[in-house]
């Protein structure tokens, strides 16, 4: 994968659950050891909070037990924790057909032209920036090495669709699909918002547009339009599950900021060195895969449609 | 509240955990009942699917046991619990200053214009759409009148903001601030996004836009800016919280649209009567309010700040 | 029944999740109010607390916001709501022809004779004190009569057996099915200890004693002793599920007790007025019942057994 | 420690959770790998159910998929985790000066006396059984030895002990401290039984003699008994917490035994040969005292009592 500078060998050894090829039921835990640790890099800036950091709010609630070492839970780096798990999740969900693809479909204000959704997979998974559309990836692919020069970074959003998720899955209220979902993309270091289907735009839509009109194809009731993101009462109504989140630019940039140094609490300023992407979206794709493929699993499993024993 | 157009005369029973004006301890159940059901109407209806609602998930997750009678879970009255269990949320948040206030920001793509934030409550509670700027209110109210007359429906986006959240409130991936929040909202009937701080706007900036810069205030750690929306890494960090919510145009609407007879598994045509609410964007607001206070509250209890036993 | 000698009627009101006969997929929400409270009684013992209740616990865990009126969560009344939810959970299980059927195997050291598990429901159910050996149940009433009379009061033993429970239900480690059905029993006020199978007796048991030896029987795996209770590893095992409770003496006795007046601080003596039963094991059976019933309910729930939609 | 025979060197890693020698905040995970694993040895054995075993209910349960190798969740080797969250837990409660302590207090038979709860943790420690009184230890040394030869095994019962449990811990009802504790030791292979103060034996006590007066002692309120072991109502009274567990006979016995060969489904004989405890109890005191230990820390963290961040 070419979407990011740095590079991270990550080996996972699997810890437990896993016998013969087979999950056995025991719970698999999956072990990938943070290698790439620093601890020089990061003791420097130890009193420094970086901006747009958990350096702070981490500070506050751990107070002097703080691991202030950069790596860790609030890390980017926590995502293989998440991609390990959507793995598994992947597969249990491939027994039941349902298929869960990301792409990036805006960074640093260039949108990608919607593509068929078919076509997803294929076309986002061999570009470098995980975008559908090649020409706008390119674009994006300019401004990303321009604002590396400037020693800033750009945001982006993402979209995440499963395809022949059945109609029926989440629990009213308490444990809604879309609630879960969102929870667990909010997880996602970076992810500032969550909408799905039309998302913010139903601010600006009329009742007559939005609604989806229901029609039976080959006796199945389908929507001819999916503004609700395949999610309605909270429940999934057999169409596309269309989601997408909004990632706000690295915070870490080479540019010099105003923070404070927490130790002496006093005004500072700060340029994180090092190599930081100057874009994380495309690494953040299989993240927002995982994390729906997980979500979509847990309740696969909660309608008993993926039972305990596979045949 | 002028905020809708049907009058219904909830009447709140407490049924537990109050004795003498206080909590006891136990749990408080609250009981309004759903007095204002007309089985006949929905009877009528029973097997056309309206567009924009659960008819068809719940049909499909409930099947011949599905309570099609339009009301309950999948109503907006279901909001009325909600609302109760946020009136004792923020009495409890009130013993250490929380303060969460909520206002209409957009109705049908009228934006109102930001207002102090100390303000808030008070010019967005006298106004009937629950919209600090009296001016863009006025315009939203006769959009709204127009497409009524038009037998159509608006909507529109709400924020929340919470003052005085201490910083620290937020347990890392598995229980994040903003991740649980999201989830809280998302039980809102029509809600299809959510975002915190800059939100959806993070993918047009640039990271040195969007970080926010700390810097010392009165000896105390603050940022300059609060695109962050007052969560770093899942965890509050003493700036206001700031969320909204992307609200769709009610489902209900008096034209005719094209849907399913479930009965006969075949297409049909469907005018929804009675009186429906244009825009039920300001009749959330105090949903919203209610379910950031009830998550506040819930985090402020885990962290020990609201005792079991309150002086 | 004649179990008790005071006089509650309880009626129950269906508020939710019940329509046309069956239920929705909405949580069932039933209520029985507690008409027989009598505040004056228990005013006068306000401070005095009662050895044996939970004055104390709920005195020190609720301060002055603690709800002294004797009734409520502390109550045996309180099992008017297990054994509401217990009667559903019972209609549940029949679907899959689970039968859970508790009885009185102990009162004040007298013990029952052992019945045949399939007579144990129509013997013990006619029984004035649950017990399915009359004659040990004649013994005992003399004995409680006599216990009356003297201000005391009695315990026993209940003993809860679940027919054709399938083998494989329970979560190893962290929802074992004897964890979870003691967790639920010990929520039975006076509940003091809980055993499966042999239970405390293996202590004094040899390994080739307690073992219980697998045979084939039609075709399937049995053991030709139930040492276990059915339940091995955390998992049922297809045999009878068997577990024992020991319940305590009502604390309510006529008898003037040692106790202290937490008001003043100060020893205090106390005779508690009033009809109580001289022994609530009788009482409690039905509340043992249905407390195994929900937890089996649960667990058949989770490995799909009771489906979301029942034919 | 002397109580067992096999000698398994298990090495902790922690891998997540402490830093500088201090818990951060994070999870803390440690890792002992199960080195002694000789998949020979259960090969043999895979189609033959050993009795009292979980290997019918895991193959149930997990079918083919089931890890047959004996070792893993349903052996005690997974007290090692219990131990391992223990340590962590008895730390945390050490800064709130609770101390929890376990001994062995039969086998097969043989009874301990009682000894002052001050002296158990010393004479239990340095016992070969864990058993504070030396006398009746050695007797079951003998018996042990005996059964031994005899192919045999001896099951028994632990006590544990808290001491300065603040009163208040326990939420009624749904998380009794009771129920918890229970639940958690349940979870302990073998456990068949637990009961809490005088247990059982409340089966034949009458309600003067089992009601624990209350008396002011040094300005605190106490029992001059304990028959309840602490509890009451499912919240601490402040009084030691008394808990004890029945251990049965190691099921793993020289002995042949009746079972089945689930392969063939044909009745069969088996002797399981290999060195294996004649008593697991002493093995199981520390896993005990580990299961309190965890449950009470969860409660005490609840209540607050163990700040987040700890001075």
């Amino acid at each position: 994968m070419a979407s990011t500078d740095r590079a991270e060998k990550d080996r996972v050894e699997v810890l437990s659950g896993i016998f013969n090829g087979f999950t056995t039921g025991a719970p698999v835990c999956m072990l990938v050891r943070n290698e790439d640790v620093d601890d020089s890099d990061y003791e420097r800036m130890r009193y420094l909070l970086r901006p747009g950091h958990a350096d702070y709010t981490s500070q506050v609630k751990f107070g002097d037990f703080n691991d202030w070492r950069g790596g860790g839970r609030f890390s980017g780096r926590i995502t293989a924790a998440f991609v390990m798990a959507g793995a598994v999740a992947a597969k249990l969900l491939s027994f039941i057909d349902i298929e869960v693809v990301a792409h990036t479909v805006e960074i640093g204000g260039i949108k990608a032209l919607p593509v068929d959704v078919t076509e997803i997979d294929e076309k986002a998974g061999k570009d470098p920036l995980q975008c559908a559309d090649s020409e706008a990836s390119g674009r994006m692919a300019e401004l990303i090495a321009e604002t590396r020069k400037d020693g800033d970074s750009l945001g982006g959003v993402i979209e995440c669709i499963a395809l022949n998720v059945p109609p029926g899955l989440g629990e009213p209220i308490f444990d809604n699909l879309d609630g879960d979902i969102a929870r667990a993309l909010l997880a996602i270091p970076a992810v500032k918002g969550v909408e799905f289907g039309a998302g913010f735009a139903v601010a600006r839509m009329k009742g007559s547009e939005n609604n989806d009109p229901f029609t039976v194809q080959q006796g199945k009731v389908i929507t001819t339009t999916n503004n609700s993101g395949g999610v309605l009462g909270g429940i999934s109504n057999g169409m596309p599950l269309v989601v997408r989140v909004a990632v706000k630019p690295t915070p870490s940039i080479s540019r010099e900021q105003s923070t404070v140094n927490i130790q002496k609490m006093e005004n500072a300023r700060l340029a994180i060195g090092g190599r930081h992407d100057a874009c994380i979206v495309p690494r953040a794709v299989v993240a927002v895969e995982a994390m729906v493929a997980v979500t979509l699993c847990d309740f696969a499993r909660r309608a008993g449609l993926i039972p305990g024993v596979l045949q």
